[in-house]
């Protein structure tokens, strides 16, 4: 299930210290927020689940990370200086701005209703910051609006240093910059935004191949975060970008409608060819701008044929703000009890919880207790599974539904059977099911570590000992 | 031992792929980086490393990661606006501009030698950016210029969702931006930079316990990351911030001599003092300026005493490409082999190093051997313990060489014994003493995660049921 209003998302990420407001004794900053303890761990893990996903679980995709200013030179040949732009018109009257094709009615101000409007005029979306000691408007850096070209700036650079072979990709996540006019839908349409993004440069005939390939292994990494199959859809676009061959969106199901989570993008020899130099030498797909400044031939050479030529590049480019909306969305569950009370559940996917244990000591005013809880604790703590606390309420059902609802898998509990029985038994106690288990003090490492590892790696080095097995007698 | 130049160091991180210079291909951005993919590896691996000891391994601290962008009266109530900016002295003569404190000669343009010069300038080191539609100066954010200010603000946020007591901390890592005049030293002064900082909230009268306790930790956390003590000192301030009662920094010795690569500060009461509105309700120690802006009492009630008060902070504030300069200085080793030739080894701390194993076959082209290496190395990548790479070269000699040049601690070959002998056997290489052992092709994945993991938690684990028993036995 999930939230069902919008109000009530921003309520509960505020509430919970998920996503607060930038600035906000400020006033706060439109478009603009900050992560709380619990947003910061749960945007990690989605950021590590990506990355692993792509650069770890993979061989052939390199990750980078590239800085958030950048030459005006990068922006004038990607197109963005002249295209990345929305038309704004301005009210006479009242002075509001708007976007022209967002207005209600075109012939009248939004604000005041006033007819008295300029023309439309491009607004830039790119943000710029003066670098440099002079400060006359000569020597300025952009913010980036996208990490791609990062990435596509440094395809020789890795390409050498790595001694990679097509295809390969590069990877990046992080922070990006728009002006947008209207930010809005909380953390869906933001001034500063965390990107996912991912460059597949492949051998131009290869492209489309590569495209359904990505459009299929991406919608299979939502579906492993937990979202289910019928919240996502694929969306092509209709209007295609002027660089774009082919694009869709995978699109998820917001509280306010379907709208997009990813976009993968068949780019072809657009950005390569634009950034390269020597542009005269290659035949270039796409219509790029010239350029006289790249110092860089951006272009790679086929070791079989020694053909140069222009990678195409399919891009998988995916928010990470927006997935943390749709994720807590998804994850949000209000379950009716057997005893008619309804409780509220945060049902992440575990590797996604922002804390993953809870040791919950049962009676406060018991100092044996307390010890051991905090022992417990510390042990916890440095198996390497994330966060893990020291939830000291002194209210043992309370602990309890604080936990479910920020989506901690499991809480540990020490009580006086801690104390006092044999083997010194600790309860473990399931976030889903509310299924309470035994576990002597001693192996609540291993019981917990084993709860946090995955299970593949078992499987698959059985499948290695088969497969050496199976290769064996087939020598014999 | 370490590189001997900084030429050296600068070379290497290109060539190995750790740091490229930003917008390369355009001519560069000065002060400004972009991480290849071992750098990117490295610098995730110091960062988890800091988090970990802060966030995780601790149960007093807890981890936000603010906006980059940032409203302008975060830097007026901080007192950035007024005072976080250099002298600067322009030449009438040939109009290059420096720094009054850094001149050569103050009375003569250190370009052309003019003396015509004007008079020294105030030149803000914060960068600022246009927000929102209106782009005549009167709205626009600050880049922050560290991040410790973010922290702060969210004081009250933290406080409340995560139900704090003092004392706490708050942890933040992330992108800050200063205008340098002159960027220096490689990775050392940068105009885009990561930041690794912590502000600890204490009652006023244990600051200066507090001080020297963190002074202490983030001393230790430095040698544990590879630095030897003999390369790092503490270098009290001479002269204090306005805001500082005492700070010191953590000095580490770069190859052009001892420079701070962490700050540890008692800020006082300023921060918070700066920031809360009806500042006249409380004795603030600090210099503040008179705040009417802030909407918000960044104070404390004992739960005991019920006084409500302005915690003091102490901060620690690290630099994480500072970080990744040193411990890469730290980690190059020549060494002299035996056979009197010489070999590089990047000697990283393994939880440091970008690339975990590299999976080495033995013969291009026997097919069994490539798919039994793609396995093994499909098997090691989903341990969880970072990135396992394919090492296709085909030649043993070399893969070794290039992974000891960029840190790798175990190589796993796949050769003809592991298809014809019994069980199978891999070889595992060691980095640093090039021991070589034997290791069943089913146990690899157990052998490599054991390597990877620490050895804490089971000695825990043995405390903790120690622990249990000498207590029951106190019963007894």
């Amino acid at each position: 299930m999930a939230v069902r209003t919008m109000e009530e998302l921003v309520s509960l990420c505020k509430k919970r210290g998920f996503v607060f407001q930038s600035s906000e004794i400020y006033g706060g900053l439109r478009g603009v927020y900050d992560l709380g303890p619990l947003g910061v761990e749960l945007k990690k893990n989605i950021r590590n689940a990506w990355w692993r996903s792509l650069v770890y679980e993979r061989d052939d995709i390199e990750g980078v990370e590239c800085s958030h200013l950048s030459h005006r030179l990068v922006w004038k040949h990607s197109g963005h200086e002249d295209t990345f732009s929305d038309p704004l018109i301005e009210c006479k009257t009242c002075h509001s701005r708007m976007r022209q094709d967002k207005m209600k009615d075109e012939t009248k101000c939004d604000t005041c209703g006033s007819s008295d409007l300029t023309d439309p005029k491009k607004f830039l979306l790119m943000m710029k910051t003066n670098i440099g000691p002079v400060d006359d408007g000569s020597s300025f850096a952009y913010l980036r609006p996208e990490t791609a070209q990062g990435s596509y700036l440094n395809f020789e650079n890795v390409l050498l240093s790595m001694g990679r072979k097509l295809p390969f990709g590069i990877a990046q996540h992080g922070k990006s910059f728009r002006n947008e006019i209207t930010p809005k839908n909380f953390l869906f349409r933001l001034r500063e935004f965390e990107q996912a993004e991912m460059q597949f440069f492949v051998p131009p005939e290869t492209d489309i191949e590569w495209w359904e390939k990505w459009k299929n292994i991406r919608h299979q990494w939502w579906l492993e975060q937990g979202i289910p199959a019928g919240k996502l859809r694929f969306k092509d676009h209709e209007q295609l970008a002027h660089y774009a061959k082919c694009a869709t969106d995978i699109e998820y199901e917001f509280p306010w409608g379907f709208d997009e989570i990813e976009g993968i993008h068949d780019r072809q020899d657009f950005d390569l060819g634009s950034h390269t130099k020597s542009q005269e030498d290659f035949k270039i797909n796409a219509k790029v701008l010239p350029n006289k400044d790249s110092t860089t031939r951006m272009s790679y050479r086929d070791p079989f044929t020694g053909k140069e030529f222009i990678p195409f590049v399919i891009e998988t480019a995916a928010g990470l703000d927006r997935a943390m909306i749709a994720l807590i969305n998804e994850a949000y569950t209000e379950e009716k009890l057997p005893n008619g009370k309804t409780r509220t559940v945060l049902k992440l996917k575990k590797h996604l919880a922002p804390i993953k244990v809870a040791v919950v000591p049962l009676a406060k005013n018991n100092p044996d207790i307390m010890m051991t809880g905090m022992k417990v604790r510390r042990v916890l703590s440095e198996l390497g599974i994330g966060r893990v606390v020291f939830e000291n309420s002194n209210n043992i059902g309370k602990a309890y539904r604080r936990h479910d609802e920020i989506g901690t898998p499991i809480c540990v509990t020490v009580d006086f059977d801690t104390l006092e029985k044999e083997n010194h038994p600790v309860t473990v106690r399931d976030r889903d099911t509310m299924e309470q288990v035994s576990v002597n003090i001693a192996d609540i490492g291993k019981y917990v570590k084993k709860f946090y590892s995955r299970e593949t790696p078992q499987q698959d080095v059985e499948r290695l000992y088969q497969f050496s097995k199976m290769k064996e007698k087939g020598r014999e």
